[in-house]
């Protein structure tokens, strides 16, 4: 398998971590989204929608967007509950992350630390709507270790690729203190650094 | 099933098409989300992010994020794929559509339709967007009658949703003419009217 990621990205560490945990061999590409590494007419053959990650699995088959990819990657193995409504828990986490979460506290951090908006700047749609999601990690985390029952799963791993990089975006992390150990945990199971 | 929904909601018909086709039975429970409906403690307590739909499975158990429901419904039905490489595939149209499609193609039609705003006053990126999403799936159907393949899957269920309903945000589906014979042959095999 090969990778084309860049490491500044969160959705393209769940894919190493994903890979990395089931001891899947892959070969790392490193692109560069900062200077359009992700749209030139090489790349968008491979995925017309001109985002990183993709992966090139066997027989030169392309396959893009983080969660599909790790879903992929994960299908029968621990990772993947086999209780028909732990694993439907834990595909709503995903789908949430994409829709209620990426996009405001990967957003926030993107803008800050790579296009050198100070927090003050930021759309307050944008740092409202990414506390929220972070609250709700927060109430999600109140009674089990991790996202879905006792033991780490896909979600953890979508979830924490961002969260753990909330700071750097001007969130609070010390304001969610079940989420800062939550990170803690999940780190430690996918040896995280 | 319960099925708390709002028919206006693309995301809400997903659930109620699927189910339909698969015969599994259901109450449908209408709210209306322009009332705040979904924000009730009642509701919160079913689905703590304030979304619809949610549906309500045996043993009381809340599941929510449409893509997952429909997910969950339709496992091991003819509505995905067994070629595990297909099932990523509809996976990746499935998280693609809520992270590239729906915050575009939805929100502008939500806007004009339901907030009173004129296409002439939708943010520009939107717009932009939004057609970026209509021209991926008209490029995505340029070799197959669906999504994934010779027959219909979650991906088309998922992306008719909302693109059967670009019109109402301002966008021409004349200028799609391939996603046009696919929104037809969608509806017809899943008998939307």
């Amino acid at each position: 398998m090969e990778i084309y990621g860049d490491s500044k990205s969160g959705n393209c560490l769940k894919i190493r971590w994903t890979a990395d945990h089931l001891g899947i061999p892959y070969r790392w590409i490193e692109l560069d989204i900062m200077k359009g590494e992700s749209r030139t007419p090489e790349f968008l053959a491979l995925n017309p929608a001109g985002q990183v990650p993709v992966v090139i699995l066997d027989e030169r088959r392309p396959l893009a967007q983080s969660n599909a990819v790790i879903l992929h990657l994960a299908e029968g193995s621990d990772l993947i509950p086999t209780d028909p409504y732990d694993r439907a828990k834990m595909l709503e986490w995903l789908f949430w992350e994409q829709y209620s979460h990426e996009p405001y506290v990967a957003v926030a951090r993107f803008q800050v630390r790579y296009q050198g908006k100070l927090v003050s700047e930021l759309e307050p749609r944008i740092v409202e709507r990414g506390k929220a999601a972070l609250q709700r990690l927060e109430d999600g985390l109140a009674t089990t270790p991790f996202l879905v029952g006792g033991r780490p799963t896909l979600a953890d791993i979508s979830l924490v690729a961002y969260t753990r990089m909330a700071e750097d975006g001007g969130f609070r992390l010390a304001d969610y203190p079940r989420v800062q150990a939550w990170i803690a945990r999940v780190e430690q199971a996918f040896k995280i650094a």
